[in-house]
């Protein structure tokens, strides 16, 4: 076995539940705007057309493994890709953020909906897995992801971005069957999404629930779990470990790993790391969960900060990364001094 | 007594950890743009003009007493008043939301900060309060109120709302000593703003930390709590009850119980009621936590969730509340049921 070879285990190691030596580290949205070299490609193709070619993304994706060291790659896509690919046509604005030209709130708008892996839609993605997989060339493991029922159904019933979640708590109020038949549609399609992943060549796959802390508790249990746990379950079912990440929902860890049965839990950086390990016990794989923001900070500050945070999470399985995505003005030497804090790391 | 000052007492009752027959019940919020009569007013007054016009803000401060029969008034005004006061000059326009003409981030930006106290300059607020609590003539109390050190001291910094923090918590990351000398100089006026209320009439106080969720709990903990519980310290000494309300950090309950000893304690809708009484107590007062979005069901619904709630906070003293303000879409009968079924409870 070779030393790149190892590494790539380790992130597997701490998905399967194995105590590592030192964790293994990655960081959410890891490729992104904070990166010199991901403005210039972007400055060349617009966000959806980066998604959309598999070169751009696959180049993408590779960066942070390359100019960082992190321990896997995750696939440069978006969550949104999906609803698009139920018919919702979907535009990126620059500080606008994504918009549907449509949105699903009546039964004729629900009814419409089309099976997003039908007709080969969403091979683009599947191309770049294997195009990424194959550049890899087994020097990190690969993940694939989606969004998860909730979230997506939250974007489809807005439309877009929105701070209150009035018009999707609002069917969620009045219409709540009508809610529970769509989030249904996309547990089963989420599920099919990261099946067909692992195929391309996806190792794990993680689940972003990033509008989990929209809901209140009592309905966040009632609608956003079960289509989650579903999705989870069917990824599951393909052989890779599974990643499930709501943040916002710090209070439900032991909900969700009993639901989900997840071999990684998520942690946000809400969640003190000492909480989280004991509400769901040393065997539990965590992930997470530095503040974004501490990145801002001097280099040997991020340093010790990051050494507490991998000590807070002692006591089990634990995959090093930050407790949300990278912020795009964060500044490359931060992110540099969080990563090789992790991998200078000794218990 | 008269049945009116009976209701009077009942949320000071509440206030002072007494268990009621039934909780008191009032919406952060409550005179808001969910009520027509409000819009009317609102009609021909800018926000800022309304808060700076002692006549409108106690027609809107007493309509939700008239309208809706809440237990408890809160005097209509703006947490960004002290910013203001201190030399930053406000704007509130319709959909952009506050932003200041200046902004704190370097030494000499901090030091040209003026006493918000000084100079009458917040005496329409404390003309607003003298003359609500003459209208209201016993009929409910009246609570004053103010932003908490931390959340008036982001909006500083960032100048106007924020998503992600960065310029607050890069400048905590970066320049700790600034940051807390800014929190420091907040928290003094903060509490002396709350006493000189209280001189004009406030019968309870609230703190609102309303970015409390901004910062990782390591951070709240050192620079948001000591000033917010300096500040709720301050005003407790005048002698009325202090209730803290910090929503996005539940996990702090016990924190903020221990350093601000508020008479109650705010719970967000994040937070379920069982962890909160568990958190903090049988003796401790809780105030909330309805989500506000289940306001926009049927009436028959909104009744049946806050009997739940009232339930699920049993054990201890409770004032119901929503757990974040009332919504600007709310149906006004929504708004109704949820008072109405707060006091029909019989327990």
């Amino acid at each position: 076995m070779t030393a790149a070879a190892t590494e790539t285990a380790l992130f597997l190691r701490a998905c399967q539940g194995e105590t590592t030596p030192r964790p293994p580290v990655w960081m959410m949205r890891q490729a992104g705007r904070y990166l010199p070299e991901y403005r210039a490609v972007r400055a060349k193709a617009d966000f959806l057309t980066m998604c959309r070619t598999p070169d751009l993304a696959t180049e993408v994706t590779l960066q942070p493994v390359d100019l960082l060291g992190v321990d896997a790659a995750i696939i440069f896509s978006d969550i949104l890709v999906i609803p698009e690919a139920m018919g919702l046509p979907l535009t990126v604005d620059e500080g606008v953020g994504p918009r549907f030209g449509k949105v699903v709130r009546t039964e004729a708008e629900l009814a419409a909906l089309q099976d997003p892996l039908a007709d080969g839609k969403l091979e683009y993605v599947l191309t770049a897995i294997r195009q990424t997989r194959a550049e890899l060339d087994g020097r990190v493991p690969l993940l694939g992801f989606a969004g998860a029922p909730w979230t997506l159904a939250a974007y489809m019933i807005e439309g877009q971005g929105t701070k209150n979640f009035s018009v999707a708590k609002r069917l969620l109020a009045e219409e709540p069957a009508r809610a529970q038949r769509l989030l249904d549609l996309l547990g089963e399609a989420v599920g099919r999404y990261l099946v067909a992943q692992v195929e391309a060549g996806a190792q794990a796959v993680q689940l972003f629930d990033s509008w989990a802390g929209a809901l209140a508790p009592e309905d966040y249990l009632r609608f956003a779990l079960p289509p989650l746990a579903h999705a989870a379950r069917v990824a599951q079912a393909s052989g890779v470990p599974v990643i499930v990440f709501a943040p916002g929902a710090g209070w439900a860890l032991p909900e969700i790993k009993a639901a989900t049965g997840a071999d990684v839990i998520g942690v946000d950086w809400h969640t003190r790391a000492r909480d989280a390990r004991q509400a769901v016990g040393g065997q539990q794989a965590l992930q997470g969960n530095l503040d974004p923001t501490w990145l801002y900070g001097p280099p040997a500050q991020v340093r010790a900060r990051t050494h507490e945070m991998i000590r807070a999470f002692q006591g089990g399985p634990h995959i090093a990364n930050l407790g949300h995505g990278i912020l795009p003005d964060t500044p490359v030497a931060g992110a540099r001094a969080f990563i090789d804090a992790v991998k200078e790391w000794t218990a």
